[in-house]
């Protein structure tokens, strides 16, 4: 594929976005929900091109946990649903807000209106197509995909039948297109096309976002990198925090708000953390700690099994396994300063019953999410009342945390006048 | 000045963010009321390094325009009104928005907080380094400067009116720093500072915007470049559209939101087209038209002073001076047409008396401001009723159009549970 050739899919992009800007909720709705039945209807075909995909990725050696990644087997009747409950959110798309008489007489408000077009980029799981389609078709926006190089063959059955469903609504197949190679110097032609696109959104690893960040000429939402803390004050309701710790930690180690590092006011450490400790061990949960953690370890009759020193790097580390930082702070202003040092600004919480020091924490902190009593697992679309989620922004500009329908518009100024003129 | 202490100038403003954001509506005023005092009392000091650098400016032969621009002579009061206007605004910073009680007992709520650390690199206007200061500590920000070659001694004498009312407020002087060189080799290693820089504003021409979207690590608000059309539609009442015409040719040609293009309905073009030339000849305006207004007025009697065939660049062009472009569309669809192959973005607008038309116009075209009957000079902050303006955003994302207070900050996901796990 020449860079020519995604210049002709970024301009007819454009040129779809047109048409769905002013696609009613009705006529989008026909379409997500054409996709579900086609979902439902093309099970056998999907999952014979993903056969396809995993035999390739098996003779290139790929590990099982990539191959399951990829896998849909067992997969596509939630894809289906998911697509539906897209259906059942309402359309942000036209609403009017901030709307005023000047002064002068002129009508202002604003209109929200799709973002355009979209440029999302992302690592194996081909369930991704879906879910991004769906979005960008509820929205009225328009996308162009670029999947991975082990799911080639999925996503070109999926996107088949998302544009017949685009089709079979009357609205543009060229909606939602597709890179059909996985060539990285395509990524970096994409990621120039600041002409017809509007908003890049990365969905992967940290190399991918900062590779985005360093060769885009477009906005780039960046996020999905966690590095998440949990202070617990002296205060806290030392049981239920326990819970909180676990939950935060083991529920599911692998994603972005899972916790990565607990800190501890020295004032309850020495009964405190040996708890933690037992309590997480019952999840097999390994320990990375500070040296005041590992003294109160040494000679306290504890097992040291599962517990190692902390290297200074590991509080920098997103461990999305079952490792755990612990680390004693003397009061809440150390802990501040730890985690404004090792955030990523992700998801960040305390556990405390002191009102004063859950808002200080609030105010100095500067995370996309934080937590007063809470497990940072909460960051997700779905659990924060979205409906779905489109990415987790952790930068400062247009949406943070958690990125819902609303957060794939913008608006137009829309003034009215009886033949104003400016004096 | 070495990267590495550039490098150091984004810690320091990190750092002093933390203050920022944290700092008092009172505090901020404080500190603004404090630098209009200053600017007051220091009309002297600030004249002489003012005139040290039109002295330079006249030595390397620069235009008159250009040393008029960068001229302070005369508009310190109004500098300092303008920082006195900012501590009448109200505070956007901890507004707390979108409260819900989660099904699961869960408080969440967004709260409005400063974006951190602004890079805002412009070119010749000294006044730009005040007004961007006080938006920039109202909203709890810091920045990092970058202000034109021309105005390197004006920039500093004016740095050091702000640290010190930064300071007579208790505010970190680092909340707002000048990079001390003009070098642009300097200006790329600014637009990678992502560790320490949240947002990059660029003030100046379509080179600057082209610059920084090119080489920055960072997000940027591109902007302020517009290629703005009137559609006159068959039912305007064409009395009142000429005034509306030459208001926005005319008021002030040199600025993004003056009439580049006019659009105007075949079948009034006969009778209305030489009225408008007429009107706006009365400003000193001169024309590009499409070949139908052309033979329009070939022997038709009129002068052809002042009138000339347009190219096809023509209608790419910004002019920014007393030009307009003149073109005859069948009906709507091609003045839609037309604006969406020509537009920036910026302001476009309809002057009609059918609300179809215009509400079709509205749907169909993709600008940040939109107008109906009026003229397109309102697309500012101060008239939109901002209160003041850092930058008009062409691009879709976080902020569109003009861009106030509000536009200067983002928000945390405050989440408040009773040791809340996820199930």
């Amino acid at each position: 594929m020449t860079t020519a050739s995604l210049k002709q899919m970024g301009l007819w992009a454009k040129q779809a976005a047109f048409a769905m800007a002013k696609a009613s909720a009705s006529q989008k709705n026909e379409a997500l929900s054409a996709l579900a039945d086609q979902l439902n209807q093309a099970e056998e075909k999907i999952l014979e091109a993903n056969e396809h995909d995993k035999q390739l990725a098996r003779s290139a050696k790929l590990s099982e946990a990539l191959i399951d990644r990829l896998s849909l087997t067992g997969r596509i009747s939630a894809l289906a649903a998911d697509v539906r409950q897209v259906v059942s959110l309402s359309d942000p798309i036209g609403e009017e807000f901030e709307r005023a008489t000047l002064d002068n007489g002129l009508h202002v408000c604003k209109r929200r209106t799709p973002i355009g077009v979209l440029g999302v980029i992302y690592e194996s799981r081909p369930n991704v197509t879906i879910d991004v389609a769906a979005l960008t078709i509820k929205t009225g926006n328009c996308a162009i995909l670029r999947g991975g190089s082990e799911t080639l063959q999925t996503n070109q059955a999926l996107l088949s039948l998302i544009q017949n469903a685009l089709q079979s609504a009357d609205l543009p197949i060229n909606a939602i297109q597709m890179v059909p190679t996985a060539d990285r110097e395509q990524v970096k032609s994409l990621l120039k096309l600041h002409e017809s696109i509007d908003l890049i959104i990365p969905r992967g690893g940290a190399q991918l976002h900062q590779f985005c960040r360093e060769n885009s000429t477009i906005p780039v939402i960046t996020g999905g990198i966690g590095i998440c803390h949990l202070f617990v004050d002296e205060s806290a309701d030392q049981q239920r925090a326990l819970e909180v710790i676990y939950n935060a930690k083991t529920q599911r180690p692998s994603v972005c708000n899972a916790l990565d590092t607990l800190l501890v006011h020295t004032s309850i450490a020495e009964t405190f953390i040996p708890k933690v400790v037992e309590r997480l061990q019952q999840g097999f949960v390994k320990f990375r700690v500070d040296q005041k953690t590992w003294q109160l370890f040494q000679g306290s009759g504890h097992t040291l099994d599962g517990i190692s020193r902390a290297e200074e790097k590991d509080w920098d580390t997103e461990w999305l396994s079952l490792i755990l930082g612990i680390r004693i702070v003397e009061n809440l202003d150390e802990a501040i300063q730890h985690i404004r040092n090792h955030s990523t600004g992700h998801s960040d919480g305390i556990l405390t019953q002191h009102q004063d020091h859950a808002e200080q924490f609030l105010q100095e902190i500067d995370s996309a999410a934080l937590y007063v009593n809470a497990s940072t697992r909460f960051t997700d679309g779905a659990q924060l009342g979205l409906g779905a989620e489109v990415a987790v922004s952790t930068q400062k500009i247009h949406a943070r945390g958690p990125m819902g329908l609303k957060e794939l518009t913008t608006y137009k100024w829309i003034i009215q006048g009886n033949y104003h003129i400016r004096s």
